[in-house]
């Protein structure tokens, strides 16, 4: 527990001092005093899939290609069969162009689908539940005490949560070891910053962990699923369907972890309980993400 | 302040009572001992305007035919010029569609782009920054009475936020009086229920206070600014961005709203500090919110 505070670890940790992720603001406190702020940014990041403009989205900025190349994966636009020929980023312009050698089937699909029926915007679910069928993912053993080691770790780690608060993580991690910290103003984008990442770097994920500070939604399990990962935690909540998901795929899914507390709502048989929660110190008040909503 | 736990003063109240929204689970904790909870549900909603495919969102599932009209409204494919004839929920097929007497302006476009461009996903963004061109609020002036006693009724009032979690709400308000409060898990959807239901009954939100528990990012305040509503109260933080659209459209913005305390970004010239913040009692302990991320 000794190498709590030092990022060095990470592959790649938060960008806690980069300049244009935050603002210095002014604002009035409830006495009405003036009160400087340090104000998460927000800029409209355009992606296209080749000629064909998919979404903006809403982010903090930094890897944008990694953004791009995640989202496409993880919406099912992109595919282990398509081979990626360039990742091309326009600051000024905000927009960022994936590049593959030939036509991608989603390319051929949203053709036909715009011909018979207009624009194709509600396929995007649908395609992304469409990729679950194929997916089981491998049943790997998690130990407590690693959760718990990755939880105070990554709430121990500067970040621009800590900094200027309005932003979500969301951790890959290895055994007891945070990889790859990303954060962002949309809870999606941080996750698919990671899988960006990780298709560029050809990751397996096989002994994955993804810890997320947002909550355990469909959405989120269905791309954890899809990205390979077996094992989600957060320190939020979960709804019907994400478990429901989650008990299909086989994917572990801890939620509500705080302090020495989570529960288990997937994959208690691959739970190995050998740390003591009464040992488990709390949190760090300064730590205690609330209101990141 | 003696009315503080009751909600019939609600024009709508959380649907606490309502079967459907949250579900038994049974979980594991920390210490392998099995645990029950209430857990939201969260189901797929198509929306279709006329003919033309929408998009699908997540959605807890109440009030179905608000989240279309309001979503529709607050993208800007829905305007003041179009005659809504009708709005038909299929429960069964979890499809909603929005009527109207002719051809939107928006679908005309979407035919357009879609001849020369393809699918036109990333236009959505484009047209909300646009309908704001034509958006100045009433100067209406804010009493910081209000708000406490908004803040305080609020998180009191019996929510599926309290008695299952992992969910957004957002209120609309008129003085100090909560109107109609919605939840649900993705935050827009909440924003978009009370947009739906203003269109509906006609509402002239020349006066009214929305307060949020999600955070002020860009895409709040311009769906706050676009159903014209003049200030926007969120008990998280915010972003550079959604302040300084705050700014530009005269939107009155109050952030990191707990207890005593806030943070005012927006308007100061328009509050009016009637409240002694050392009178404020803090919030009880189980309306704290946190974790809902």
């Amino acid at each position: 527990m000794a190498r709590l505070e030092n990022t060095t670890d990470y592959l790649i940790a938060p960008r806690v001092q980069t300049k244009g992720l935050a603002r210095a603001l002014t604002g009035t406190d409830q006495h009405g005093q003036p009160i400087d702020l340090n104000v998460i940014e927000e800029r409209p990041l355009t992606i296209y899939l080749n000629a064909q403009e998919i979404v903006t989205a809403m982010t903090i900025g930094d890897y944008p290609e990694y953004l791009a190349l995640g989202f496409l994966r993880n919406q099912g636009m992109l595919r282990d069969t398509d081979t990626i020929t360039g990742v091309d980023y326009d600051e000024e312009l905000g927009v960022v162009v994936v590049r593959t050698d030939s036509m991608t089937i989603f390319e051929d699909k949203l053709k036909k689908k715009t011909r018979t029926s207009g624009c194709a915007v509600g396929t995007v679910f649908g395609d992304m539940m469409e990729g679950l069928d194929n997916v089981t993912l491998p049943a790997m053993p998690v130990k407590t005490s690693d959760l718990y080691t990755l939880a105070a770790k990554i709430n121990r780690t500067p970040s621009l949560y800590l900094t200027a608060g309005a932003i979500h993580g969301t951790v890959l991690c290895q055994g007891d070891r945070p990889l790859v910290y990303m954060e962002d103003v949309g809870r999606h984008n941080a996750v698919d910053k990671i899988a960006g990442w990780m298709l560029s770097e050809q990751i397996k994920p096989d002994d994955n962990i993804l810890y997320t500070t947002g909550r355990l939604t469909s959405e989120m399990v269905i791309k954890t699923a899809l990205m390979g990962i077996p094992t989600l935690a957060s320190r939020s909540g979960f709804t019907a369907w994400g478990v429901e998901i989650a008990n299909q795929v086989g994917l572990t899914l801890i939620g509500r972890m705080k302090g020495q507390r989570f529960v288990c709502l997937s994959g208690e048989t691959r739970l190995i309980r050998d740390a003591d929660p009464y040992k488990i110190v709390d949190e760090p008040k300064q730590s205690n993400r609330k209101g990141t909503q």
